[in-house]
């Protein structure tokens, strides 16, 4: 069961001091960065890759923190001895990124200035500031140049970003299920969310640490949109149908009989209501609308990628909805046009856009197959 | 501008003593209907036509209240002299109903039991329910058989319903972005905004008016979610794109720089929230996840339109992916099986679901040549 785990890992923590200036305008005088790493980094420090997050991941990618975890990391299907991303041969480092809420510095840490929690007043990142905090991390642990810089969504933003920013930093870059910017539906399913947590009054502002409140329902109504847009219509209609069961009768709101994706949805809702912060989620979704790859190059995808030096995979799945393949197709489109070299390949998939986080036998052999060529 | 309108209506309400018993097993002892009528009953009452409305809809389809109104009735696309359903030809009958907060019977009225307003202990209605009380408002006009029932999305399940109930009672099914049954994801989004509404602490389990809050909040993100998966993801490219515009600095949660999709979701959200009885919402909304055309049959379609006797038009739109066409033509294979006389046409429209209201000039022509070989 676990033969390809890399096993136990403990996070690490980094701290900086030099002050980070965020493209919002507003600085952090100093910030943690906590992350994990698998594999070990070689001699020449050549074998780094870099696993850029999505919108409510964090640094815990593959392996266990204790042996009785039920679960393992969020990108263990792709990361560990004989995986696509194989820690045999590569250093892979996995971060939270500023603005989270699983260790590196965000909303929920102190804010010097006040002794209290940031809350709603620590400063909006973009994918950008994230990179730039990325690649100081880089500085910190010594890799000059990534082997591969990879991310699903929101984190295949940021490996683009990388190869804008810091071409020279990276031979290989590895996009999925992304997109150079949202389009105005995602925005608006975004729009949703924000409101349903900033609309909840245990919100209180965004001060709910300091008053004492959560707002719960509003966190828990986020992540249900969410999740209906990560999942198919098919693969909903295969998992749930129209099966009814009981409701739960202590809940409020629900029926002597539901349907099963009913329950599915609420208990997904509530579960990440506990596990997560609400002011980190509303700026993780704001980073996301903002993020526009072509806002510099007037719109033009194409002057974009001509900054870019390195080599790209981009991968999309069939039944993705929120990042679909036509939204990947843009980007190799306009890779091509700026005559990068460029592998693209779309999966069948059932699952939507969730499928970039499942082991999908095609997907990890086509990302199998391009790391089996990266040089380490 | 207003030449093919039916100008000013005034709406009309019938009492009704006998109690109406729902399917769910509770049953009113008396109710009234409100609804408009277009056009003159013939002779013979050979050529009537009922309207069935949608989710949010009402009796209000055609002309205009008062001579400064704003807005006509709700259809008044398809509704009027000279258009598809011609008020020179048809005797028009749209109704509001049972559940609604238009006029109807529903939670805002007054309980005979308690003196209150029903609230959440408004019984639940479903389409059957409908239908039979449709019935009921056609024996009082006297009216025995329509001419054709007509209906979009939850509309054009109350036409179907309405083929298989009283297959004596009609001589054309219109059904027009509709479905047999929802599917998971449109359940999902459903739960999604009962949730919104039932968790707003102004929702008081349902007893708003007699604690004298309102759960404008929920109420408003309820429609935002609705009004997303009303309109394709083209149509708000088209509309919205990216662009920005000032956020309200009186509003909690927006920025100063905001996205157009952001301030006009929100300002459809906060309109409706003021219109819309939020009892209302969820009850539409069950009976919407709670129809299933196919249930008594097994889950059999073929089997269900065996019981028809009149004849069909199904339409869809290219771009609805609420109720999709391949959700169309499940209905339309089903009546071709069963061997019912069947017209179907998928309209070409970027405006998703919402094209059902539009006055899109081939939906209105296939309209107008079906109904141009409708008998009066």
């Amino acid at each position: 069961m676990r033969e390809h785990s890399v096993g136990i890992v403990s996070p690490r923590s980094e701290h900086f001091d030099e002050p980070l200036n965020f493209a919002c305008g507003q600085s952090l005088p100093a910030y943690e960065l906590i992350f994990e790493t698998y594999g070990e980094l070689n001699a020449t420090a050549s074998n780094a890759i870099l696993i850029c997050h999505a919108l409510s991941g964090h640094h815990h990618a593959a392996g266990y923190h204790k042996e009785d975890d039920r679960k393992p990391g969020w990108w263990d299907a792709c990361i560990g001895p004989g995986k696509p991303i194989d820690t045999q041969r590569f250093f892979v480092v996995s971060l939270n990124n500023l603005g989270g809420c699983h260790g590196s510095t965000g909303p929920t840490s102190e804010n010097p200035t006040t002794g209290e929690p940031f809350g709603p007043d620590f400063p909006q990142p973009q994918v950008d500031d994230w990179v730039d905090a990325q690649a100081r991390l880089a500085d910190r642990l010594g890799i000059d140049c990534w082997a591969a810089v990879v991310g699903g969504s929101l984190g295949g933003m940021q490996a683009m970003a990388w190869s804008l920013r810091y071409p020279d930093r990276l031979r290989h870059c590895i996009v999925i299920a992304a997109a150079t910017k949202l389009s105005a539906q995602n925005i608006a399913f975004n729009e949703i969310a924000r409101r349903a947590i900033v609309s909840d009054p245990g919100f209180a502002e965004g001060y709910y640490l300091r008053e004492g409140t959560q707002p719960t329902q509003g966190l828990a109504l986020a992540r249900m949109v969410g999740h209906i847009t990560y999942l198919s219509d098919d693969a909903m209609a295969s998992r749930f149908g129209r099966e009814l069961q009981p409701g739960d009768p202590d809940e409020a709101g629900t029926e002597a009989q539901e349907f099963q994706i009913e329950s599915y949805l609420r208990y997904q809702g509530q579960q990440f209501s506990s596990a997560f912060d609400a002011n980190s989620y509303v700026l993780m979704t704001r980073a996301l609308d903002q993020f526009d790859l072509t806002a510099p190059y007037e719109g033009d995808a194409v002057a974009a990628f001509t900054q870019a030096s390195c080599e790209f995979l981009v991968l999309s799945f069939s039944t993705d909805w929120r990042f679909s393949p036509a939204r990947s197709r843009e980007i190799v489109d306009a890779l091509l046009a700026a005559e990068r070299p460029v592998s693209y390949a779309e999966i069948e998939a059932d699952e939507g856009h969730d499928a970039f986080l499942l082991p999908i036998p095609r997907y990890l052999a086509v990302l199998d197959a391009y790391l089996k060529r990266v040089q380490d």
